[in-house]
């Protein structure tokens, strides 16, 4: 309500384009590197997910650059698709070369990048520019220019250059916060300033130095801007972009301004994008994060449960995503006595209040309360036993250099007493080849996931395992254990999932 | 330079107060619990970093959290001590049960919380609120009040409780923006029109659904509020609160405005607190992350070797970080000559043309080159092998559940064979275990740190262990290995680390 008021007094556009730079300054992530494969896999997610234009690379930084785009442009993807260059002829002619429809190329322009990267005046930094954007604008191509380090620019030169290169035929001015040392306020004076010397498209390209990248993109937009550079997960330099999932719907659900994201997609791609640069978001990160509709305190779940946007800006659907409902110390009987329901489990007053103190003790203890904790806790209380149909009566595994890991197990499998020995390609791999060998005589049941939670600390340091398992009913159970043992911990996770997939059929 | 000119329009305050609240909305995120040994130690850090106020948790809530303000209390912290409670006289009895210096006290003010979550009037509420805020003085107690979802309640209605509570001395009001719905300019707005009829100082707390949080924060320190509600690493509910790391740095070297922080001390707490909560900060995180002070694109190492400011607008130090060069496909020859050059590795044009080659096709593949590679490579180039001093001869390994694991190790010491069988929790640690008692016998190294990345996959998925292995004249060195099998890769890891350290000696 308050964003309507101050809305008021602004000239907001009624759309706003997304470049996408998570090919290119995503992929400039120290640690981070995508092979042309992987870049082609991303592009048809982020073609899918909506973007208008994708910088896919900077060609001419490596052979491995150029075939990408060239691969990326074979797709016939909807987005447009751009290339980073310098405004130098031999980058300009590498991306030419890949066929790009778009080239995006940059300057430094700041005292510190004329003096100490460049070694140029400004005199050559402007004519350089020109240039580039003429070369690129007789080849046809969509020309955008950046910049580099606008934000610690001179005004006055700043503005020249910018209208330079709006002469020589630019399509779009990118203004680059190149160390993330914009804070709103700023951002939108500068881009008002801008404005009202450039008629083409402003565009921004904000980076998170302070966490203010999203804020900064958007007062560019209050300013005038209509187009902002974004990567998926924020990846980038340093602390990373803006972020494209944050921009986009703050863009939708508070300042009303459409983009061509699907925004249902949001948490699909997120999550590609992780697995695929080994970069992890943690559960606190806004909109795709593991928490970002997740809800705990008991204060909070009350009101949750009464009218979800009580506690919530938007709804999961809109972004993907699911609400989560986790139990722990915080939480009031209200929550506790919700999810029973779900589950249809009948306690009386007592067996509650029995439940709920054990729930209170493992929160004090630092332990969190999963469903399937809450399900074990009140069938216990309830008297009835959780049937344990596969039980492990002994195992064994050998493994070195020079032997086959090789592991024999003993279950009790619903009163029978069975025994395989197996390899593997390691004890782990072995140990579940000789358990699985055993069960599939009764149920086919497969293994769909295996992790094994980082551990810090010394090799006697707890590991924990978390298995999906599912059989092809399409029944799917987790299955989790923590010991000193990584070998025991992995068979203790894969009985727990088996019997959890029994118990169900 | 921007900041310089928007802020001579605005009316900054000399000095913000911090009040960190990772004791308590913190720790309501969901899925982290923390004992009261680990709120203790978390208090400590933080009252060493600076903040002004901690809230140490929801007394009512449960009996741990209670013991957990009282234990705080004994420490006698500079910090002052806040106990969250709602404006219930029960909730506000436990807190001064615990003998807290401060009280924050909070009740839902906007319609939906009214309707859905209290079913009480406007007149109920405001009521209740100034009762509580009179009980609190009435014990002499600091008292802070927050209506709750204040950014969607009318305003008319908003500014009456706030002069009410006011009236009957409440000592800070809060705005806290709970769903995370404003943003810069609406924050501006708000805080304005509070600021002019409340004389108190004004503090906000502001969650990051939209990513945005540090700068409504800002936001609101523009406009008058001189308190921020902050939590370390911007853990909370849902998407979280404020980060205090980027906050406090925005105000610090943005704004120059000053606070208690000691920022030397902020990637350390950050660090601290990750490893309590097991929330990992993602390596883009701003301040704090493993990248903040990291470069690998060519482009922009030239620019940091020649001049740090060229791409960071503060330097690690500041925050006590470190910066780190990372090799990669975008590297350029310059980046590479400089490391080089700080190893006293001199190649010929040829031979730093082979080294530059095998890392532009590893980065390409997807891979990254450690300084440790760039070692290796170059004297592989050198025609100098790198000398492999303890050397893995064989190993085996035994383990089960009624077996005590055992491993069995045949290691090459500088051309003398040596065996030793040893056992453990779990077979690596018996494998480690027998390698150290054989190279003990030469040079104690000792593990410091052990560490299975998270490994999602198959069970044949590959297992990459990282160690840190370290000897009593301070030399430490890392270990990788990337194999099939985690005994196996755990115990490449080990002997690798352990060559280096010898190496070096």
């Amino acid at each position: 309500m308050y964003v309507e008021t101050v809305k008021k007094t602004m000239k907001l556009p009624k759309t706003v384009r997304i470049l996408d730079t998570t090919l290119r300054d995503g992929e400039q992530t120290p640690g981070v590197a995508i092979t042309v494969d992987e870049k082609i896999r991303i592009a048809k997610k982020l073609d899918k997910l909506g973007v208008d234009t994708m910088e896919v690379g900077f060609p001419a930084s490596s052979p491995g650059e150029m075939r990408a785009a060239r691969e990326i442009l074979k797709l016939g993807l909807n987005s447009q698709i751009c290339g980073l260059a310098r405004v130098l002829r031999s980058d300009l002619d590498a991306a030419i070369d890949t066929g790009v429809d778009y080239i995006h190329t940059f300057i430094g322009t700041s005292p510190l990048h004329r003096e100490y990267k460049l070694k140029m005046s400004q005199e050559e930094i402007l004519n350089k520019s020109v240039e580039s954007i003429e070369y690129i604008k007789d080849h046809g191509i969509t020309a955008e220019f950046s910049a580099e380090d606008a934000t610690r620019t001179e005004f006055s030169y700043l503005k020249e250059i910018y209208n330079a290169v709006e002469e020589a035929g630019v399509d779009y001015i990118n203004v680059p916060d190149t160390v993330g040392v914009m804070v709103p306020a700023s951002m939108r004076w500068i881009i008002s300033e801008i404005k009202k010397t450039i008629k083409v498209p402003i565009s921004v390209h904000c980076h998170d130095d302070f966490g203010m990248a999203v804020a900064n993109s958007l007062s560019a937009v209050e300013a005038g801007a209509s187009q902002v550079h974004v990567t998926i997960n924020g990846l980038g330099e340093r602390a990373g972009n803006a972020s494209l999932e944050e921009v986009v719907m703050a863009l939708t659900s508070q300042y009303n301004i459409k983009t061509n994201i699907n925004t249902k997609l949001l948490v699909d791609t997120s999550e590609f994008v992780s697995r695929i640069t080994g970069i992890k978001m943690p559960p606190n990160k806004a909109i795709v994060g593991e928490n970002a509709f997740a809800h705990e305190a008991g204060i909070h779940v009350h009101g949750v449960l009464q009218k979800a946007e009580t506690y919530e800006p938007i709804t999961p659907e809109m972004v993907g995503h699911t609400r989560r409902i986790v139990l722990g110390k915080h939480t009031g009987a209200n929550a506790i006595k919700a999810k029973l329901e779900e589950y249809g489990i009948e306690l009386n007053k007592d067996q509650f209040c029995k439940v709920f103190d054990q729930i209170k003790k493992l929160g004090d203890k630092g332990k969190c309360v999963t469903d399937a904790d809450l399900k074990a806790m009140s069938e216990t209380v309830l008297g009835r036993a959780q049937k344990e149909i596969v039980k492990l009566e002994g195992f064994s595994v050998m493994t070195g250099d020079n032997v086959m890991p090789t592991a024999t197990v003993k279950l009790n499998i619903d009163g029978t007493i069975k025994t395989a020995a197996k390899t593997g390609v390691g004890p782990v791999d072995a140990a579940i080849n000789a358990i699985q060998s055993l069960v599939g005589e009764t149920a086919d049941i497969e293994l769909k996931e295996y992790n094994i939670e980082a551990i810090t600390g010394g090799t006697n340091a707890l590991a924990e395992v978390f298995v999906i398992m599912g059989d092809n009913n399409g029944n799917r159970a987790t299955g989790r254990s923590t010991t000193d043992d990584v070998v025991l911990a992995s068979v203790e996770a894969v009985l727990d999932s088996i019997n959890k997939i029994l118990i169900e059929r």
